[in-house]
């Protein structure tokens, strides 16, 4: 009996986990109002009662989505001293593919349920972290920067390529990436 | 005669505007894929059938759209001497509801055809008249600098607006940007 449930259980996860990567894909892709519950079970092989099941909804679907496509520990794990060229190294070495929150959280915008969540999420989740790791009287100020600099760079390296960001990045960009995230943190 | 065709050139240059006008609003909005000529022509208030009279379809409609949403001039008209004060004054008093060329450049991703045309008008009419612009030896790397601060500004300020990117913008902040800007000009 106990292998059973645990069966069941790791089925579950299994199952859970397949509609929130296929909800991240298809969010990121259409927008949060044109994307249907259906096309999500559809591209996790699932059916579509599962949903309410394990979510509750569409909505609370889309805020699970996000809320695991956020996780700010890939910069604030990194050691304050070499921070700019790690930022860089990071950002380079992961993949186009990878879970980027940026086009969930843009596709949210049309919609003001699912607006009001992206946002709050993106204060709580992002903006937050980074200003008190960041920190001093300037974090706010810190905490844009490092937002505006790694939002532009994935924008124009994974949504609009364009040359100088593709592949192995232009050396002058990258020198000035990697000076511009060390600034931040020297302040 | 003359009188009754300047009417109908003037008549059919208004149509013509209101459709590109309500085409950058619904392609912002929904993307290229979910917009239907349809939504654009109800926005307009006109026939559907003036889409392919006027710009041959969806697709050449779009590229109209969007080549009339882009123009570098806002930024390389400004002088020189003050450009990081000018550009950050041009951005804070620019309307969050004015055109942005962004919504509607990320909307595109999922369509092949329309994300080639995306792509081609971002670097033929952004990019390279940016670089031209800025010069020099840096002039790549001058105008991703300036295309990723510009880009990471307006996506807090009018997408996903987070305090210190709205209203009278964080005096920290517009402090950075235009000390940003500037260097950008001077190498």
């Amino acid at each position: 009996m106990v292998t059973a449930t645990n069966d069941k259980t790791r089925d579950a996860a299994r199952t859970r986990n397949a509609i929130l990567h296929a909800a991240q894909h298809i969010f990121a892709e259409k927008g949060f109002t044109e994307t249907g519950v259906r096309d999500i079970t559809d591209r996790a092989g699932v059916n579509q009662s599962l949903v309410s099941r394990y979510f509750g909804g569409k909505l609370k679907l889309f805020e699970a989505a996000l809320e695991n496509a956020l996780d700010v520990r890939i910069v604030t794990d990194l050691t304050r001293e070499n921070f700019g060229k790690l930022v860089v190294e990071n950002f380079i070495l992961s993949p186009a593919n990878r879970t980027n929150p940026l086009p969930i959280l843009l596709g949210a915008v049309a919609d003001s349920e699912a607006s009001a969540i992206a946002l709050r999420l993106l204060h709580d989740r992002i903006f937050g972290p980074f200003r008190d790791w960041f920190g001093g009287d300037e974090a706010v100020v810190r905490a844009a920067r490092f937002m505006i600099v790694s939002t532009g760079f994935f924008t124009y390296r994974d949504q609009l390529p364009l040359a100088p960001f593709v592949g192995a990045v232009d050396p002058g960009l990258r020198q000035w990436l990697e000076t511009e995230f060390q600034a931040i943190v020297d302040g």
